[in-house]
């Protein structure tokens, strides 16, 4: 990556020790229309649980006119439904902000597509019978560490008139096997669009409640703030972010890429939270010029990534910095450059992948 | 981490960039005898290649009677033996050295225990009859990439008379599934009680020669050099190191603990390429006074790692760095302080977690 050869304030152990426990997608196996098991992106803000099955329960309770308490068997014997979802981390991107916000340095590739297939939310609220002044969803995982210093389980709402909820699903199984341990093994949430921190893993208890839930996870983190004194505003969908598969092979220390000076395919895949990806454009001068790629769908979902092709003829040896750009239906395009705020969340700045062209 | 908040230079964002593809193994899956699948250590020194199984073959060749071409239906249809082994990366604990060592930034976590199931190297080498000239078998992969400016595909040797090849596999499948793409589909070498660079991924050919091999994988990498001309001796066999499962629960940012006064039983596991696991010591105080651990055998394969557990009583709150630390049956001792060499390799400096002891 061209940036890689510019490094600004190094990374400290504390954040290596983060991007070694929650790991990003290898960029080759965006050639996939599903990222294989073990490959999509990871982040655990604690621990990974050790969940009883035998006495693990959903509880569904708070505003509701019957609280239900569900067993694994139970949610399994129930119809499922499919949901295929790219899945990226709000913090993507965040290590090539400067100053660096301190927190999982990722640099771009925390992302991941899967089939996820459960029990529709709204179904479970239906049964329990929402009452009327209930406004929002919360949604509690079983993994308990410490943020802005005060113990706490990991939890994130949702709106009850939020749309994607109707589509949402409580998934026990993840490309047709049982969900993971790292992966929210017994039962985790699932809402399309959204950057990874609303779907919560471990579940143990969905509470309806009538205000804005004020949890950590949204009072502090997952915020867009200008300054930190700016009280912020809340993290919600996918921005739209290409990435394409590093053409050639690698040098195995600084991934930088080499190849033969044929023309060559290249490929990748783009996807938005806010609506269909509509158009992908390629450069190969680091965003100077762009020409069109080709869009396609070989997933068959409105929330997964789009696949798209380009044909590149480098015409001359040397170095190239290629870039991929995704604009979605709802006009959001990606920056050439990164924004900033505190947390670090959001930046959908296009990629860059440095490639030298070399005569055989 | 007691070390992570002291850094040292920073880690730079190539690096980075190769914790993000090349994950570790989070610590607390060592209370699980098998590594839960997509948690095992990955190192993959160019990219995760495409196989076609239609077209791919094993060649075995070079000082042999009879060559083999075998398909990967070939290698399924014969009697599989099985090979549960602890595998660590010889880079194991390079981010800890002073100066860094340039190179894949591993803290200490690059480790992973797995059942490999396949054909015998010694089947294979009996049945293409290996002529008496013969002193090594070269095994290569598919993948390729560029390594000291020299474009290469990955390949390993071992000499005939290494007695860990007797038990060593050629694994199409981990865990009774088939290998996934990042361990190597569909065929890998496995030899207990080496580092992980001898196990050779995406494994294509076997060629035996009639001389030591001197691929970059063996002349100018794996080796342990004192300085930039020292010629070096060979990494080979791991070294013992025991971990353990950090007590309590995380700050989210440090992975500092934070735990009650009440005794605890502290676990983890240990293990050695150089024999059995003899005996482990657990530090309170950061390895100024040691106790005994208790081991036990919940794995069942002399190449795998041994559980221990030691009961610990704080007696008082505060902080403390807790120390585990493994003897094997070699007599080789892991030591507190860790040991510098040009590669950064095998460095197995007793780990250490800072807990922080508070009433509820």
């Amino acid at each position: 990556m061209e940036q890689a050869t510019e490094p600004a304030a190094g990374i400290s152990l504390d954040e290596l020790q983060l991007a070694a426990r929650n790991h990003a997608m290898p960029l080759e196996v965006l050639r996939q229309p599903l990222t294989p098991t073990g490959l999509h992106y990871l982040l655990i803000h604690y621990d990974i649980p050790a969940v009883d099955t035998a006495t693990w329960r959903l509880e569904l309770g708070g505003l509701v006119e019957r609280p239900l308490s569900l067993s694994l068997e139970d949610l399994r014997a129930r119809p499922a439904v499919d949901l295929t979802v790219t899945m990226e981390c709000a913090g993507n991107g965040r290590a090539r902000l400067e100053p660096r916000p301190i927190a999982m340095p990722w640099l771009g590739e925390a992302v991941g597509t899967a089939r996820w297939s459960g029990v529709r939310v709204r179904e479970l609220l239906d049964e329990a019978g929402v009452l009327p002044d209930a406004v929002e969803a919360v949604f509690s995982g079983i993994d308990r560490g410490v943020e802005g210093d005060v113990a706490q389980q990991y939890e994130r709402s949702q709106r009850l008139d939020e749309p994607a909820l109707d589509d949402a699903v409580l998934a026990h199984s993840m490309n047709d096997a049982p969900l993971l341990p790292q992966h929210g093994f017994p039962l985790r949430l699932v809402v399309p669009g959204w950057y990874g921190m609303t779907n919560v893993k471990w579940l143990e208890r969905i509470t309806l409640v009538d205000r804005p839930f004020d949890g950590y996870q949204h009072s502090t983190g997952y915020r867009f703030k200008r300054h930190e004194d700016d009280p912020g505003v809340p993290v919600t969908r996918m921005l739209p972010r290409a990435l394409l598969v590093p053409p050639g092979i690698p040098d195995f220390y600084s991934r930088e890429r080499i190849l033969g000076p044929e023309p060559c395919l290249l490929e990748g895949r783009a996807w938005s939270g806010y609506g269909e990806i509509v158009r992908v454009e390629v450069s190969a001068n680091e965003g100077t010029t762009w020409f069109d790629a080709d869009l396609e769908d070989d997933v068959g979902s409105r929330w997964a990534w789009r696949r798209w092709t380009a044909e590149w003829d480098p015409l001359a040896c040397g170095r190239f910095v290629l870039c991929s750009r995704a604009t979605d239906a709802a006009g959001n395009v990606q920056p050439v450059e990164s924004v900033w705020n505190v947390g670090g969340y959001a930046n959908n700045a296009v990629q860059r992948v440095a490639v030298t062209v070399a005569a055989g």
